[in-house]
């Protein structure tokens, strides 16, 4: 039984949240629902009950076990302090924490036991971090991973409810009034936003620091390449890993079929592979197309999706809370 | 001077070959416009006149200097040996003969000595090698590629009008009459067909063996995965070289610089890089996002993009018959 908050509970993000509370039957004793001002007022229906959206304040974590956030980095960064000071456990899906020292980013399938270090505030991880530990993990632990290669294709609803609109409004050939690139985003690809003076964009840099911190190998080799295509429902990453142990592709598969969180779909002959569309609406991660590279020894490709707003984001969070409750 | 046929005038790529002959001024003494008895009698206008679409014949190359072929593998393998009985030089941009020993396989900025090599047949590369290949034959030059590591992001434009139609009849909320996946094509990730028995798709397949042909190393080690995405206008495909001689990023941009048929798009500070629309109508290959990739020793990421109907099909086949022309 617990006090929950939700800051962004308007969002994209929140919502699903939402959805996820309810559908796992999370104990909730009271709800908080928090935005900014402009959403204030709104009214949410949840679990049988109408909930009017607060405006996010200091005073807003009184008596509240746990607050997820998910309204941006600067909201974060100011307010997660505050909650922790209140007694609050704060789940935080910004990058605001995510690489602090003393803030753990945990992925459950990947580092339990890192929840429990934490001092107040827990970061959730970026969502195509997210699917892709879920796979390398296992991976790493009876093979030994020397390297990963990732290229990326992301829904633009990774940017939230502006990324959708942006795509969706193009496609119907509106002039969009909130924009996530300075691209046509429809029909094309495009990149996340590069930091000032930065060859790779955040989102690349995010999944090479997350990944490291996550799987506790602070110098696993990396290349990353991320992309936003035209797609709903989930990411794909193209991925391929270098072992350590020589292993074939059946033993990839049956340590994946037997690890938590995944899903194989891999069948070829039946045009049967993970989709981003057949992800969505899904807590598990997807891993499809296993077969060696014949480029390098011991190398192997994989194709992983996940849906981001879930696994990638909410549902994260929530089964966070869920590893924190289970523990009390 | 040539008389010329198109074998496929009313495809998708055949109707981008007419455009491109018109727009290089190619002289034409006579035009042939060749296809299936269902589309024959159909009028297209072209360079100023009309023409009446015939019926492919055993016939129809009768005093034809070249004819170029994208009607499908089938009726390349057909009809392109007896054209080329009939002294007629055939550009095949079907897959029937890229890989037949006797067949040279060509990418004008990289193998034109090959063109002339021919025994009546020469074959154009598929889209999504010869994209690869132009941008990495003076790379290969100048520091001596090791691997390549290639993920794709493909418009459904490669299967022809039908990937359109797929594509943008399920966007409009119509079941699709033609599909090239059994899958959802719109805002998802898809994969090519898969061969028989086979873990690689055709396409994979195809950017193996072309690319190693085209740069004439048998061996070169090529992991890839290939994608369809929801885009129109052109491929863009994200690659990882290891190069055999130490160099740095700004090598490889003043190779990719100075090179024939490449233009470098490459300012992050100001979000430039190539994308899959930027690239349509037009006829270079497009390399950014250039960077070193730190997981590997000479290891470098790059961004190529290019117009699959025009580079990747109908503009490389023109640009073979303009080679040999002027040889002659």
């Amino acid at each position: 039984m617990a006090n929950i908050a939700i800051v962004g509970a308007t969002g994209l993000v929140g919502r699903t949240m939402l959805r996820v509370l309810q559908e796992r039957n999370i104990q909730v004793t009271s709800l908080r629902l928090l935005a900014s001002a402009r959403s204030a007022g709104e009214i949410i229906a949840w679990n049988g009950n109408e909930y009017t959206v607060e405006e996010l304040t200091e005073d807003s974590f009184d008596s509240i076990d746990y607050a997820l956030f998910s309204a941006g980095g600067s909201i974060s960064k100011q307010y997660a302090p505050i909650a922790a000071k209140n007694g609050c456990i704060v789940i935080d899906n910004s990058s605001a924490w995510r690489m602090d020292p003393d803030v753990p980013l945990v992925v459950p399938e990947v580092n339990p036991q890192s929840a429990h270090e934490h001092k107040g505030i827990i970061a959730n991880p970026n969502c195509s971090t997210i699917q892709l530990v879920v796979a390398l993990k296992p991976l790493h632990m009876h093979f030994g991973l020397t390297r990963v290669i990732v290229s990326t294709y992301q829904t633009p609803s990774g940017a939230g409810q502006k990324g959708i609109d942006h795509l969706l409004d193009e496609i119907n050939g509106i002039a969009p009034t909130k924009r996530i690139s300075s691209h046509k985003v429809a029909y094309n690809t495009v990149f996340h936003a590069f930091p000032v003076g930065e060859l790779f964009t955040e989102e690349e840099i995010k999944i090479k620091n997350e990944t490291r911190k996550i799987m506790g190998i602070p110098n696993l080799p990396i290349a990353v390449t991320c992309v936003r295509v035209p797609i709903l429902g989930g990411h794909g990453e193209s991925v391929i890993i270098h072992t350590e142990k020589s292993c074939d592709t059946n033993d990839i598969r049956n340590i994946l079929n037997i690890s938590s969180g995944i899903v194989v779909v891999d069948n070829p002959l039946m045009e049967e592979y993970p989709t981003a569309a057949d992800s969505e609406h899904r807590d598990e991660v997807f891993v499809g197309r296993i077969r060696r590279d014949d480029s390098s020894e011991n190398s192997f490709h994989l194709w992983i999706t996940a849906d981001n707003l879930r696994k990638g984001a909410a549902t994260n969070a929530v089964q966070i809370l869920q590893l924190l409750e289970e523990q009390q």
